[in-house]
C-alpha cells in the first residue's frame, strides 16, 4: 500500500465533500488524514487528504477531476523525502540549523546541494557532505549572475529551494520557474523596516519584540503569502548586534517550521495568503 | 434556514466521512465548516461540521445513527447563546473580564447568574445586572454548602458552569451533574506546585514562567481534559504578588479563550485529552 | 519615612554613581532598589533609584544637581496613586480591563474620569462609579472639539491620560500639554498597516501574528516611543473579525502592563526608544 | 586597559553602592555597565559591574573586601571565551546547535571537547573539529563510568560544562566538583512529568504547551536554580514523536540562551534561585 497526499484547490459546491470521499472509497483508498477549510470571502474549498492504497492513483483522479467543479486544481503527492537545494549567502545561522535538521533525520528533504553567491559557509557545507556551489557575483552583470544560479539549481532538479538567509534579489525571471515553490526568511515586521539593515532600524525604532515571517516567493521578493511567523523579546538593554543575535534564533526555527510545512505538502496559496492544515 | 453544529464521535471505519456526508447531502443540508480528525493510537473518529438547511434535524440524524459504527456518539447543537452561569469566590480578575466580554457582546453565552460563597463580588456582578447569589459556607458542612449550591446552580439551568476561580474543591456528586460540563482555571503548572499558595511556590522555585490552564472538570478536580494553556514571561524581580499579578492576567485570557471554544462547542474530550477544532 | 523615586537622566562620567549614591546616603536616604543604564551610543546615563528617607528630599537633591553634568534632569516621585484621565470612543475593552483592574486595586492610580467622544460607554463607566463626560464631536470643528477635551481633561488635573482606543487624531496643541506623558494602545505591527481597518488589513495579508504596541504618544501620533509590546498566534481559520477579537485580548493586556510600567515611572524616554526598568 | 566582570553577593546594608562604587573610581576604574538588586526576602544584595581599567584588579578588591560586609562573595572574571566541556548522549538537536554557534563564532566559549557515553554523536562533532571522547558505560558500574567521565573532562579544565541531552544522572561526586558550573536542559514542566519519556506522558495529558528549562545541576539533579525557560505552542493533532520534535526546538534555543548568560557571568544563584542580569 501506498501513501498519497492529495491536494485539491475548487470552487464551493453543495455536497463536495462527498463526491470526493465516495470516489476514494470505491477506489479503494483508506483516508488518514483528511483537512479542508473554506474560504468564506472567496468560497474557496481546500481539502488535503493523505490516503492509503494503490500505487496507481491515475484511475481515482480521473473520476476525481470529474466530479469537481470547472477550475479545480488537484496536486498529488507521494510521501517521502521532497528534493530541495538551499541557497545562502554569507550567514550560517539558518543554513547550519537545516544542515542539522537534515543530517538528524528530521527533514523530509533529499538535500541536493548548496548554492552561495560567497565561498564563505563552503566548509560548514562541506561538514555535512553536502554538495556546495560557489557562484560568484563578482565581475557580472545581476542577470548573468542569476542565470548561472539557475542553471546549477537546475542541474539538481529540486522541487523546493529554500533561501537560507540568500541576499541577492531574485528576479522574475527566477521566481516564475519555482512558482510558490521558493521559501524565504525575512526578519518582521514585514513590511515595517523595509530596506537596509533592518535590526539596525529596529533598535532605533526601539521595539520590544523582533520577530521573523517565512514566507514563498513570489515576484514582489518579500511580499509573498506567509507561512509562519514568531517573534521573541527584546528590551532596552539589547544593542542593535544583540537584536541580529535574537532574530537569528527565532529566524532559524521558524523557516525550519515552515519549510517542515512545506514539504509535507500542508501550505496551499490562496491569493496572496496561505491555508496551513498544521 | 437554521445552522446547526454537529459533533460526531466514534471508531474510525473506511468510508465514514462519505457516508456522513452522504446523508447531510441528502437531506438537502450545506456544509459550512466541516473539521475531522482520527486518533492514531485509539482509531477513534472525531467530526464537527457546521450545517444549514431545515430547522428539523431529526431525520437527518436518525439516518445518520444507521450508518454510524456502533458505540457512536451524535451531538447537535443550534448556533446562538448558551445558558451559562459562573461561579466564583473573592478574586475579580476571571469573572470581571467574563462580565466585561459578556456585555460586550463578544461570549456566546447567555449569562444567568454568578454564584459565590462569599459576599465580596456581589458589588462587581451587580454593576453587570447580572443576578448574585451568595451561598455562604460558613456554619455548614462541605456536603450541604455544596448541596445549596447546586440547587441555586440547577435554579438557573445552565449547560455549562465556569470556574472563574471558585476556591471550593467539588464533590463528585456535584461533577457528575455537569460530565464535561464545567470549565476550571488553573495556574499552571499542572501538576507541579499542587497544594496551597502555588504562586509562592514558584516563586521559591525561581520559575521563569507563570502559566495558566484552562480544562474541564473531572472527578479528579485538577487533572481534568485541558482545552488551553499560555503562559507569561517572569524574572527574578518579581516578588511572589508580582507572579500573582503577572498569573492573573494569562489566567483570565486563557479562561475566556477556552470558554469560547467550549461555547462554539469546539471541544471533544478522548479519554483525558481534548480534540480542539479551533 | 517617606519612600521617593528618583529618574534620573544625563551624560555619563566617572564616577557617576559613585557621586549619586553619596548624596544620598550622605543625606541619610537608605536605596531600597536601584536601576542603571548608560546607553552605549549616545552615552547617556539613565538611573531609577527608590529610596526612604526623610519626606523633604530637597536639600539632597539641590546637592545632587550640583554633582551631576551639566543637562541633567532629575526627577523625583513620591509613591503613591497618581491622577490619571482615561479617553476612550466606542470599543469597550481596553477601557473596561482598565476601569476593572482599578476597581480591583490593581492600577496604582487615581483614576479621576473618563471622557469620549460618544456616548456609548457611559453606562460601563458609570458602573465603576467614575466620571464620565461625553464631549460629542458633532457639529464642531476637530480644533473646537480637542479645545474642549482639553478643558474636561484638565479640569481634573491628570498626570497622564491614557488612549483606551480614542479613536481621534491629536494635534500638537494638545500633545504638548502632557509631553511623554500619553499613553496609547496601536494594533501592530507599527509602522506596517498604517491606515483604516489595519486588523482587515492585515487579514488580507494573512498574517500568521496579530500583536499590539504600546506607547507614548508624541506629535507623530502612532511613531512615539515604545513601551510594551506583544502578539499573539493566528492562522488562516481566523476572519477579520476574529483577527479583531483575537488583537483585543492582547492590546488590553499590554496597554495595562506599560500604563503599570509608566505610573510606577519605570520609564524614561530617550530619543525615540524607552528605557525600562521592569 | 582591560575589561573586568565583577560579581558580588552580600548582606544589603546602607551605603553599599556608594562604598563599592567609591573603591573602583578611586582605583580609576570606569563603569561600563552595572546592574544591581537586593532581594526583599533576604536582604541579599547582588551586583554585577563591568569595569574598564587596569590589568591588576588584586589592589581594587583587597580593598573592596574591607568595606564589604562580612560574608560577602567577591568573584572577578576577565571578559573572553571561557574554557567549556560539553556532555552529551545520542540526540543531537542541543549539541549540533551548540557547536553550530560556537563555529559560528557566537557564543563566548573555548569549547575544549564533547564527552559522550555512546559513539553516535562522534561523527557530527569531528565535523565540527572539536575533540570528541567516548567513554562508553558498557560493563563498567556507574560509580566506575563516572569516574572515568570526570577524568576525562578533566583533562580539559574546563570551566563550565553543559549538558547537552546527556542521559546519565550524575552523582554528588560529580557535581561537588562544578559547583553551580554545570548547565543543564530539561524537558518542562519541571517537576512534572518525572520520570521516563515525559513527552509522551504530556502527550497523554494532552498539554497544550511543550517547554524547556536550562538549570544549574545541583545534587537533586532537575530541580536546580533555574536559568531560562520557554514553550511552544502545540495541539491536538501532534503525535506524541512531533511533541519530541517541537520539544527540541525550544530545548535547543532555550538551552543556548542560558549558556549565554552563564558565560557572560550574569547569573547568580541565590538558593534555590537565579538572579539573571539580562
Amino acid at each position: 500500500m501506498t501513501e498519497h497526499i492529495l491536494k485539491i484547490t475548487c470552487a464551493d459546491a453543495p455536497g463536495l465533500i462527498y463526491k470526493i470521499m465516495g470516489v476514494l472509497f470505491t477506489h479503494g483508498y483508506n483516508v488518514v488524514r483528511n483537512q479542508e477549510f473554506v474560504d468564506a470571502d472567496t468560497e474557496q474549498f481546500f481539502m488535503r487528504t493523505v490516503v492509503q492504497g494503490r500505487a496507481d492513483l491515475d484511475p481515482a483522479l480521473e473520476e476525481l477531476r470529474r466530479v469537481l467543479p470547472a477550475g479545480h486544481h488537484v496536486g498529488k503527492f507521494v510521501s517521502g523525502p521532497r528534493p530541495v537545494v538551499l541557497l545562502a549567502t554569507r550567514e550560517a545561522h539558518c543554513l547550519g540549523d537545516l544542515l542539522l535538521r537534515h543530517a538528524d533525520g528530521e527533514l523530509n528533504a533529499d538535500l541536493r546541494a548548496v548554492v552561495s553567491n560567497h565561498a564563505h559557509l563552503g566548509k560548514l557545507v562541506e561538514r555535512f557532505e553536502i554538495p556546495f556551489v560557489h557562484v560568484s557575483h563578482e565581475g557580472v552583470s545581476r542577470i548573468e549572475h542569476e542565470r548561472r544560479v539557475v542553471e546549477v539549481v537546475e542541474s539538481f532538479a529540486p522541487e523546493y529551494l529554500v533561501l537560507a538567509k540568500y541576499m541577492r534579489i531574485l528576479t522574475p525571471f527566477f521566481v516564475s520557474r519555482y512558482p510558490h515553490r521558493i521559501l524565504n526568511i525575512h526578519h518582521s515586521f514585514l513590511p515595517a523596516f523595509i530596506g537596509a539593515r533592518p535590526y539596525h532600524q529596529a533598535f532605533e525604532r526601539g521595539v520590544k519584540l523582533i520577530g521573523a515571517t517565512a514566507h514563498l516567493v513570489t515576484e514582489d521578493l518579500d511580499t509573498g503569502p506567509i507561512i509562519a511567523q514568531d517573534v521573541v523579546h527584546v528590551h532596552h538593554g539589547y544593542t542593535a548586534e544583540d537584536m541580529v543575535r535574537a532574530g537569528r534564533d527565532v529566524e532559524k526555527v521558524v523557516l525550519a517550521r515552515a519549510l517542515r510545512l512545506v514539504l509535507e505538502e500542508r501550505v496551499f496559496v490562496h491569493g496572496n495568503r496561505t491555508i496551513v492544515f498544521d
